[in-house]
């Protein structure tokens, strides 16, 4: 078997007239500090700083973008020893998961999670051959030796992959007792949290009445009013603020925007405490709290997020045995125009607020999307999302984009991980593809290489600091 | 005029680091046999063994491909003498016919019409000049001699075109008489049946009450009850099965599907046994059938096949004078995840069941597709379907696909076609585009050409074969 | 800083085997003159025939494809001096305003006005640096004094830029004055009207009894009934075919078509009379409308044309400040193939009829107006429009539409501008990419050069002569 190298010029264009300035925007800014302003990992792991436990914990059992391909194809997740709701394990031997998912890499072929793995074997882990079956074993053991020396413990992989900043996503009530914890340990990387209130914003969330009460205690307000139960939510953004937070976050069906009059808002909410609101209330709810949230972030300043699309958990037999994030989340068509109008016509002119809108529905790039990120000075385009974030899927978003919205009402990239390894991984691909996107312009004469080499750095850098404001 | 040959490179990309793999990648499977597990052709042709009776009879009265075109720039269908309803032919001259489509025959550049019609007449005929209207009649004798003869024969042209394995498509009550025909005949060539009970299922075929007395008649039951109609059903599949079929089919408007209680599927197969369904009672009617068949082929284990999302017979002008298939279907908006949301959940984690999904709205295929099938074990993706089967539609497919669902969730290629004389053409066309694909991975370092080139098999050939149990 | 130069081969394909077919096939077709069928220019600047006041009232008060960019970017109306409701103006010095512009050029990289902004200030004012803030004044002065020159009166510009023949927009109640004394005057350049009856057929246009009053006086007919409004209408169409009107032009936000009977459209018509008409009542009369125009269409011969999708005047601030054509018309998700069907089965099939179709979403290029437009003999595409009238918003239009529809099937280029100066930008980017295209399909063989070369000269001046019946 070959050696196996990343290519220099992966993802560029074959055509060596694009190729070439490709490779010259990319090396302006590959080097650049990484600011992840949107994502998933978990805080506690920088508190503790514990190694990894092994491969099949680090790159299987927490990645719904693994594990949810190995099932398509038939691999059941007890196979894989994949967390059950509660924690419940089955105790699989690591090692054979890993030969199994050894054995299905072939699978990951043409798919970012490919590309992904591919880089953090070989650039993290300097592993010299493309996983698969026969070598699964060896490729195990020399991941593993690695996971136990100081260079990868995950300080000091934070610092190795030149993060600068990294924001996680914390619910309402969460104390953000682990990011207390970081800034006491003198430990100088920058983990800032994002308020993302879904649980409660959300009426048919389960655990919605737990949260709020757990939202009462901490503000020691009566929040089984309404007024209250916005002041509440006031004096958690200002928390958040004051533990480092620029931005809120938003996960909703459908962007629906909606300012509900007091009377009306009051009896859904009473509707709720009594356990008895319907399917329409929640909608109606949540659409008057993305009014509340766009208010409360024109004051306090916070950069408001709205990921808006996914239809949660289709796969019943899954969510009930192992619970949320399981790869069964299934985007469905959204509409931007209309949801968005009340919130963009009462905040949307406002020059001290900023709404990012990410979407799973490519066909609102060019039709919705870019025209009101064109428009409203608000609002700005989040990075192509989720599946969607791909070779493939980054380069139709700059070309569905680019044309009505510019460059410059994009806000750069999010890697949106859990994966904390995946992430240097995830910004190259981001880069390559930006720097062969504008290479493109520059080869068919669109923009020039000056014009191009500012756009990279502000796409790479000075965007997604602006429009989170870090 | 120049001699026309069809370039070997043709459809390949312009770069030559990529043409270079493309071909390389198309050579190892360019003398692969075909498999065509989903199609149109009349198994009677095998029966018979006739000469096709003359051009303009093969290639233009009975594709709805070619006269829609035609039409669309107002060529009256009387002018070409397409069947009307009950086989009615106004006797037109058929060099004259022909004469006609060649001195139109420049609408088809850059169609896939025009690409197969030129495939067919250089490769299968070897007919060295494009076709126009001062060669018309030239070119109309010169295939005509050919029909006559014995290499052009249909069980020939079977062999000559190396097809392994041919699917029809046949209706419930169909007593499959071409199929014994052909198994008794001693010819080897396999053609095989495919279930489509879509007359049975859809309560507003106006043939609706013909075909459940046929039913009743083939299996000796007394289908006015619905239970009986279900095991009548299951009955007809056995015998399928019997003669060879491996799969089902269902097209449907909406791929709505959705179980109804005992009582109101009595109640709606009431309704329909006395012509009063209403359109609400089919579309639910539709959407039962659609759960009953999933269940019958867990037990069974055809393959099941949806098609979705054609408005059928829009033009009324044509539908009532020349009937179904006459160029005016017309795709519409279409939504899978929650209209699949009740069968996947049902049967969709079974490993047991195939459940072949195809679309005519290309937005859903990064949106709702391939996260299905990229999470669904039960669940494929159908190629590139229709006016999707062509180069830049078959090209989107796979752009679009890839990154979410990988190569392994889809099921290799269809030709879907009434047309016998296009399946070598439709076939050389898929394969070129998934080796110059495939190519264009390999030139921007995503996979590498050994991957390539065990994919490209896999497409052509073994996917296939698995998807459909062949 | 480098001299600015457009280079010759900008917008191609960087691989040269695509390039130099796209080269060849621009030259056959870049002299042709330029047929504008549907536009915005204002009639009046060539009767009037005097100097452009100054680069700010040329470029930036008048275009909101302008003006829509700086204020996403936090720059208020105000500061650019954007005319206002009833035209007032705050009366900045348009050197300043032109400085904001330039220093914020950098906003239009990658996006179509700064395409054709850069072909103006390049090509029509022979500026030969690229604008910024450093000679933002330089660059004003150097336009300002052309535009005092003979040579850049409207009349001159208007031969200098090979118009053949240029459409303008007109309200049915338009005496087209402007029309007339083009006429008059003797000077030999083409300006027809285009009957836009939005006015009278959309009930919830603030002004629209003004305009029925307006509509009676003109006929001398009393249009408070529907007939009489119906013969009204047809005089209009009349006139306006007396002074050279080849089509018409509807906007709608849904193509929705549907014949109201007698009584039902009485009734809605009468309580419009009364200001009672709802929006349901709205919706019904423009559906109702298009049924008309399209019969009158079959009667008279003029060409019409129907424009989907646009969400008119979303922001509402900006709306009652500034009115229509602000920048903040933002599309939405539109359907054709249902809207469409009443429309196409009472007119489609008529050989005499001609409906021209747009779109602002593309979703529906593929699915639903290329198999229309590919059947129904009536039915033709129009070219991509507004956000995708642009390098890869035509690519992807050809690209999505040509295998169903084929090129026949579409009519040519409309620049749809009110910026008389951007006309020959326009078509120039219309025609390198139809020539980019058309070289990408030779260079795939997938046609021959000599086939491109007629194509290309069909799309560029035949198709829209015989689409608009020029």
């Amino acid at each position: 078997m070959n050696e196996f190298v990343l290519n220099e010029d992966r993802f560029f264009d074959s055509d060596l007239s694009i190729r070439k300035f490709a490779r010259e925007l990319y090396n302006e800014i590959k080097d650049y500090p990484i600011i992840s302003p949107h994502g998933h990992v978990d805080p506690n792991i920088f508190v503790e700083n514990k190694p990894f436990p092994n491969p099949t914990e680090l790159f299987i059992s927490p990645d719904h973008y693994v594990f949810r391909m190995l099932y398509s194809q038939g691999v059941p997740l007890e196979e894989l020893d994949i967390p059950q709701i509660g924690g419940k394990r089955l105790g699989k031997d690591p090692k054979k998961v890993w030969q199994l998912f050894a054995e299905n890499y072939y699978l990951f072929a043409g798919t970012p999670s490919g590309v992904w793995l591919d880089y953090e074997f070989n650039k993290v882990f300097g592993i010299k051959e493309k996983l698969n079956g026969n070598n699964a074993q060896k490729v195990f053991d020399m991941i593993n030796e690695q996971l136990q020396t100081e260079e990868f413990l995950p300080r000091n992989l934070f610092k190795k992959f030149n993060i600068e900043i990294l924001t996680t996503t914390d619910a309402a009530t969460d104390q953000l007792i682990n990011h207390q914890q970081i800034k006491q340990s003198g430990w100088d990387g920058r983990v800032i949290p994002c308020f993302r209130p879904d649980g409660l914003t959300n009426l048919l969330n389960p655990n919605w009445k737990n949260e709020l009460t757990e939202l009462g205690k901490l503000t020691s307000l009566d929040v089984n009013n309404y007024k209250n139960f916005i002041s509440a939510l006031e004096m958690r953004r200002e928390y958040f603020k004051s533990m480092g937070a620029t931005s809120t976050d938003h996960g909703v069906i459908s962007p629906f925007t909606y300012k509900l009059t007091e009377g009306e808002v009051n009896a859904i909410f009473s509707r709720a405490l009594n356990g008895k609101a319907t399917e329409r209330d929640a909608e109606l709810f949540t659409a008057n709290m993305l009014m509340e949230m766009a208010r409360m972030s024109c004051d306090d300043g916070l950069t408001m997020q709205i990921h808006a699309g996914s239809n949660r958990n289709h796969n019943n037999v899954i969510y009930e045995k192992y619970g949320l994030d399981k790869g069964c989340d299934i985007p469905q068509r959204t509409d931007y125009t209309e949801n968005l109008k009340e919130l963009l016509n009462a905040y949307g002119n406002n020059l001290n607020f900023t709404v990012i809108v990410f979407t799973l529905d490519e066909t609102t790039y060019s039709r919705e999307l870019a025209p009101l990120a064109g428009h409203y000075p608000a609002m700005k385009l989040g990075p192509a999302w989720w599946f969607h974030d791909s070779i493939e899927g980054m380069t139709r978003y700059r070309q569905m984009v680019t044309e009505t919205a510019g460059f410059y009402n994009t806000v750069g990239f999010n890697d949106d991980t859990r994966a904390f390894v995946s992430i240097p991984a995830r910004h190259d691909v981001a880069r390559r593809v930006d720097a062969n996107f504008l290479g493109g312009l520059v080869a068919r004469h669109i923009i020039n290489v000056d014009e191009a080499k500012n756009i990279i750095k502000d796409l790479t850098y000075n965007l997604v600091k602006k429009a989170y404001k870090l």
